[in-house]
């Protein structure tokens, strides 16, 4: 592929982590050109390494308002905005032909609904809602080739619908009573200066928060209800890890009557042998954060005893969790290998 | 109390952290003198300044083999060894006529076929089994008056066993299908160097480990079944948390049939209201470990939906996990404020 | 002691780190009485579990406004206010006969222009400042014992005092070109949330900064100056290091010509060897942040190649950097022993 | 470059951190194929996921025996062996008309007396030591384009070196009483295990080491010595950072009488502003080590008072300090551009 030949892509909302991950990783694509980056409505003109004095040298384009972004004619501009910022600019670029891929939890959720109740906020883009795609690569792949606006899952999320939708496809494992105890990174928290993102308040210590609360679970059960074919009602508790980032989720749940661990194997295996970024570890090992930070794979293992299955899955919540698996979207939106800038 | 009253009290196995972190709270303890310490079978004579340079003019004590500490005629003896490692001595001081604190294994399984079961050791001092008291403070105090022999229990038992006795004894949550997904720090592990114990492996990571494995799944299923009065067996998972110390378990439990939040407050109410070592969190948070880090208190909380409840529970697995409750169980076999060296 | 002849203390400031550790000291302090907490001049009332949940059961004490305090009528007040806000309170309580433990940099530097030109700020109380003890308690004793205001010295500043003033008494060292590379916790930064707290900009990081500009820097000249009897002016620089507490400082001077290294081992063991809270390790070996945590202990060491001397000093910046020292000041005012709350 | 026409390379000592490091970039690079890995003298046949997990998918070559590599016929091999493994098996490489990239100390110092004196051992291989090229790629690259053995420089002395290299030819610092006080992370030390690499050792904490005597004194001296035309001897003072990767050096030196700091900083601009890799910060500030992790990059950046100068200068160790700087030197032997695999 020529230069010439490049997709032009645009950043929205390049000031944040996951925006900057992307970045990263768009410098490393043999088929896309950055031609804009863009914040968001309420921040003022500056240049990356103002933001990330790391990309000097690396990346010095100006970071300007959208207008600016949408003349520069880009292919594809990756929305990395808040959920209630994403969905006014998404609207607005879609109108004016160009493809988005959005972070936000704007399109995430079918039902607007159940959105507004979660999210506290009105949705205002329900023709776009229901032609976006969820952007589970390993799952609606197909669907994601053909779209035109791509809602990147949550990263919990991810954490808990890669093990779980082909054993509830599947039926191997009964669809009630599933219990997700996740640990994240506190970049999961962004960059937003609270007391819990304080050195001193968050290293050596640990805490749950959000019981029953957090925004990521209506999303696993909107999923995992589709994989089941029935409603599915999950008990999700994240928690904060003393660490930059990675989530790690370990999953509480059960063998449906007559189902074997070997069938669960088999399960995960039918599902992603061929899928490059799903490793399958060892039966009764862990799956380890350090062994998927910096990178778009998702690590997953289990162990059983009689019918209860204890499954630990692993992912990097800026990349598999966010910027990477927007990146790996994008690549099958337009035709490139899927691992391109993602090694 | 004057100076010459002191209980003398030796200490065995004082080159592991738990040693370490007793001996720093006997030097605070106003009743209490330390007259000797050992190592470990195996060791060379030392002083406690080689073994932690921190010592330095706070105790410079030898750090001899047993048979020098027990010439020096203590009251009590606090033995921390290995399991295994720690019978034959405790054995060899209860025939002496002293009092023991052990904070192995050793003595906490009643039933020793479940002891050799997990530890792959042949119990060798099945009689001194029989009247060694599970040094739960909380629960098992008047015991602990007249013990002679008392077993601290494991540092992730009693994260479990604190917030669920009550419960099972009053008959709030049900006994079946408990699930106990604790964290905990890298001393855990212990100063035995590992590669999961390198900076460089264990920073910026997390994992889960032993699943359906770790020993501290028959003391914990032991102490709830005494509490519910009938078999139960959980559901234990451990991980490794990137902290030096410090556990935090989440617990999945349900409410029986009939029995509200409600009851489950009362229940803790009545267990704790007047322990100075137990603190119940507000309902709907979680705990922190950085809250009970370097204490010998154990938080709690809860926050229910429905019949399911989530409760956390956190407490220094160095502290109330091993030599803070060590300590706690010798001020009440001598009759001192439980609090004495633990502020 | 009897309980009825405890001497009553006030803490003011103890929504900081710094109140925080005084008075968790206070708590094991056989002689003394917290009667009061105060918080700064623009805060609202509230407990100290407010503040901090770790004081649940341990100390759930109002934290009121500085009259409140007052009434109360303590024998002495700790000040643990920021510059600029210490020494108007510093007056009214003197005016009013309490002695005063001035945690600030209000009253450190003797020649107030020094103090308006380094920190920006008229000083606002003359007069007390004239008769205020610098607080290095090992070397100023004589006259903290009849102090009625004295300031604590900067934590930075103490871990270069201790190993420099004996040798530069003593004429072991040249005066010229010490250079002083510093290395402390991010608590050292204060609660106050600024983007390089954030644990995503501080984990796994490091940085120095303020490079002749550090407002320690005259408080560590005047100091030096005194001991040398001739004008010293140090390089100073400090970094962050990605840890939640703890100095070491790095400093590099050279001998005088026909002083040798046995020459600077006796000016410190002259100086330091009846000293409790000084430790001089091993000549070259280098001093370890974590044999210092949480003490009110400063270890010291030296290597020597020819004239170059580089030595390493430790010690905790909230402990003998700050709450220890000035609890070991008060000890010494109030004729306890120096260790009482501090072990 | 088509497939078949790229540069097959070899790594040797794949399994410890740097070899890791490189891999990982080998599989970014465009131009080149890893078509054998092998370990040291010692170690037994494996596979790279048996080694490093992290490599399943990604990487699952054989690691095998150093003669099954040369088998494979590459163009190159990289030796990430320890000082005295490296020297005897690039003798035989080098035999058999491999090109060898060596990350050891074995080919640094020109003269093996001082090797030896330092290291230890004796010099098995002084006919290729003569014709070794040093690999400071930015002021050695002509010489490495024709070499056929390149000694990467040690990670310590590539933060001295490139700060002060251009400044010592340039004439504007004096050569004498250069202070370099270096913290490193703790993959720095290996992946052996040892009491100070135990996370409970090593995080929360910091110390020196090796003061006088670390081994890459030599060669900051060496190099100095050269760029100065006059013998340079540096005090040098390594620290052990609580991180995992990363070095950041704060070095003192003085301007020469009738120098200013825009001498200097011309110096550096003349050096390197058409240098990708090196990036000069502004005056005033301190590099930070997270603008450099995972890069290539050597930030840096000055702060001048008087004639006293504080440099602060920036690299990751496993990168910059080893993998990333072979990379590069790759990239000038073969003739690519010098950024591919290190973006």
């Amino acid at each position: 592929m020529t230069e010439n030949k490049k997709v032009k892509v645009a950043v929205c909302g390049a000031s944040g982590y996951t925006g900057r991950e992307l970045l990263l990783r768009l410098l490393r694509h043999p088929g896309a050109e950055v031609t804009g980056l863009a914040h968001g409505p309420s921040s003022e003109d500056c240049s990356m390494p103002d933001l990330f004095p790391e990309f000097k040298n690396l990346c010095e384009l100006p970071v300007l308002g959208v207008d600016a972004l949408v003349e520069k004619r880009p292919d594809a501009v990756f929305l990395a905005l808040p959920h209630g910022a994403a969905a006014p600019i998404a609207k607005e670029l879609l109108a004016k032909g160009l493809k988005v891929i959005d972070f936000s939890a704007d399109y995430r959720l079918k039902d607007p609904a159940v959105y507004e109740k979660w999210y506290k906020v009105e949705h205002c883009d329900r023709d776009n809602l229901k032609k976006a795609v969820y952007g589970l690569c390993e799952w609606y792949r197909e669907d994601i080739k053909k779209a035109s606006l791509v809602a990147v899952p949550g990263c919990y999320v991810t954490s808990a619908l890669i093990p779980l939708i082909p054993l509830l496809r599947d039926k191997v494992i009964s669809p009630d009573d599933i219990i997700i105890d996740s640990k994240s990174g506190i970049s999961g928290a962004g960059k937003k200066l609270t007391p819990q993102v304080h050195y001193c308040e968050s290293a050596e210590s640990f805490k749950a928060y959000g019981m029953f609360k957090h925004r990521h679970t209506p999303e696993i059960d909107q999923e995992l209800s589709f994989a089941a074919g029935s409603d599915v009602s999950v008990t999700f508790t994240p928690h904060l890890l003393p660490i930059i980032r990675g989530i790690l989720s370990t999953i509480y749940v059960r063998l449906r009557p007559g189902k074997s661990k070997e069938d669960l194997k088999a399960s995960w295996e039918k599902a992603y042998k061929n899928e490059f970024f799903m490793r399958l570890r060892p039966e009764g090992t862990s799956v380890e954060i350090r062994h998927i930070v910096n990178t778009n794979f998702c690590d997953m293992s289990f162990t059983a005893s009689g019918d209860r299955v204890i499954i630990t899955s692993a992912l990097d919540n800026l990349v598999k969790g966010a910027s990477g698996a927007a990146l790996q979207n994008f690549n099958i939106m337009f035709g490139f290998p899927e691992q391109y800038g993602l090694i």
